[in-house]
């Protein structure tokens, strides 16, 4: 049997891993995984950050990044600042089958959604309202204002040695109108060559672009590195260098898989994240910076499951 | 006495670098120089594609992308899609000292430079608009619409060794609206380091980004290479690997400077750039792809310059 495999930043992802391998061991396709992996969390009204149910910018409207890459061909497409649409990363995929226009932002992006028939919607739920309003309360006695930015990043390897990537976030919460994080840019948010491996990211784009971390984990891989030595060493020499030239460093985490459906991941904060390959079920891990430039890895625990379902679930008092 | 030097794309940076050598050769800073070329550029209204003067989109509106890279602390900021602003490197620069939503596209763009005093005024000149107007009567005998894609993308290096990139364009002529190119986007339109050196690019957006160039050049320079090289190896094989994986490779070139002051360029079309350091005079050079991955470079003729002039400035018909 050929291998297959995916991975995916976040616990919410879990369910959406879970899909695109069952499409995976089918002989289902890189993109059609990715694009089903993401679709699932972008659909789940309780994760905050993708999709519907996800956090509005400062104004109060859920504008939406994602990306999608063919690493076959290395099409891309991508879309900024889009609204109204449930499923950004699928309008993202369509985007990737033009040679010009492919990364539309703004009404441009939303009114190329509209036209080809792409699910509209309202995206803010009654719940991401009221998150809203309360950190608009907050904000009288606080001035950091950011904070949540978990993008669902994920790369997909399908039984024909096929790759995908894909990404999708509302941002970060509270951002200004039309900022746009790192998910929809290629090298940053998200890169992958079938004849070498993926990589995406999620965190403060802000950062994450100083570094181009996607695509410098995937040239890590091309030059023989396992994806766990290129996560570690194209992530923490950055934090490093980050804190000592910028200041300071945002969080970010990192997750990657080569075209033989090994992994690996790199953090500065504490991360969940959802691997599934023909060799091993699929599963939710931890991961945490650990000494010397590594990342600890462990199962998830069920305390920490449970103490997850009650707090997405938890009223917004 | 110390070293500097810039390096921009295209023959209509010349005027820019120009001056930027002057702030340069006065101990000015990285930064300023950046702006004030990718300003002069930004103000001419016959360059078409960079802009007051720039060209719009299918709607008829001036939509640019721009930003701007501090190599001494990696800080960034960019804008896509945004309107009515004379000088989106400007903006950019400004977006470069916010930590979080320092890349913006659309009306958020748009907003952020009305509130923080840019000058704003409405960027289709009557020639610009007259091209369009043209170009729509064309549309209907062709199905090429896009062509003109030239990014004015700067490096410049101050006595001090700090460094900058700054890049600014109107985009390709007749896109979609909210269509972003490679301009704003960090390791495709432009990295710099200064501990390194820095690159830009001009081209089709679309296919720079499938190689993540500038930072590839960048990181290249880094481990040793001379930038001539590092362009060579950058972008040659990638236009092999573009062409035999997606089919085809559209049209780009890139500019790059260490912290030495050394440079280079790399490209796959008749290619013009204007360069100056602390150890030769600003002039405009004439790029062309050579044999077996290298690039010939030789001064540009006076009848070329002649035959540019009056092209910029014939009457549209």
């Amino acid at each position: 049997m050929s291998k297959w495999g995916t991975i995916a930043t976040w616990r919410m992802a879990h369910e959406g891993v879970v899909k695109a391998s069952k499409l995976l061991a089918e002989n289902g396709t890189a993109g059609d995984a990715v694009e089903t992996l993401i679709n699932e969390v972008e659909a789940f009204p309780f994760y905050k950050s993708v999709g519907y149910g996800g956090l509005p910018n400062e104004e109060g409207v859920v504008e939406m990044d994602a990306a999608f890459m063919d690493g076959d061909t290395l099409a891309q497409g991508a879309v900024g600042g889009i609204q109204n649409v449930k499923h950004a990363v699928s309008v993202a995929r369509a985007l990737s089958h033009q040679h010009y226009n492919s990364f539309r932002v703004g009404e441009g992006a939303t009114k190329f959604a509209m036209k080809n028939g792409f699910e509209m919607t309202n995206m803010l739920t009654d719940r991401a309202k009221a998150r809203w309003q309360k950190r608009l309360k907050e904000l009288q006695a606080t001035d950091k204002p950011y904070d949540g930015h978990d993008t669902v990043g994920a790369i997909t390897l399908a039984t024909s040695g096929s790759m995908a990537a894909g990404t999708s976030t509302s941002g970060l919460f509270m951002k200004k109108a039309g900022r746009v994080g790192d998910s929809p840019l290629s090298g940053s948010g998200y890169y992958v060559d079938s004849t070498i491996g993926g990589a995406a990211a999620t965190g403060l784009g802000e950062d994450i672009m100083k570094g181009v971390l996607s695509y410098e984990i995937v040239r890590r891989m091309g030059e023989g590195e396992t994806p766990q030595d290129a996560c570690d060493h194209a992530v923490y020499p950055f934090i490093e260098k980050l804190k000592k030239r910028y200041g300071k460093a945002g969080e970010f985490s990192l997750v990657a898989m080569n075209n033989q459906g090994e992994w690996g991941t790199a953090t500065n904060v504490e991360f969940t994240f959802s691997v599934a390959t023909s060799d091993e079920l699929a599963r939710i891990l931890m991961a945490n910076p650990g000494p010397d430039h590594t990342t600890v890895i462990e199962p998830v625990t069920q305390a920490w499951l449970d103490a997850y379902e009650k707090r997405i679930h938890a009223p917004i008092e």
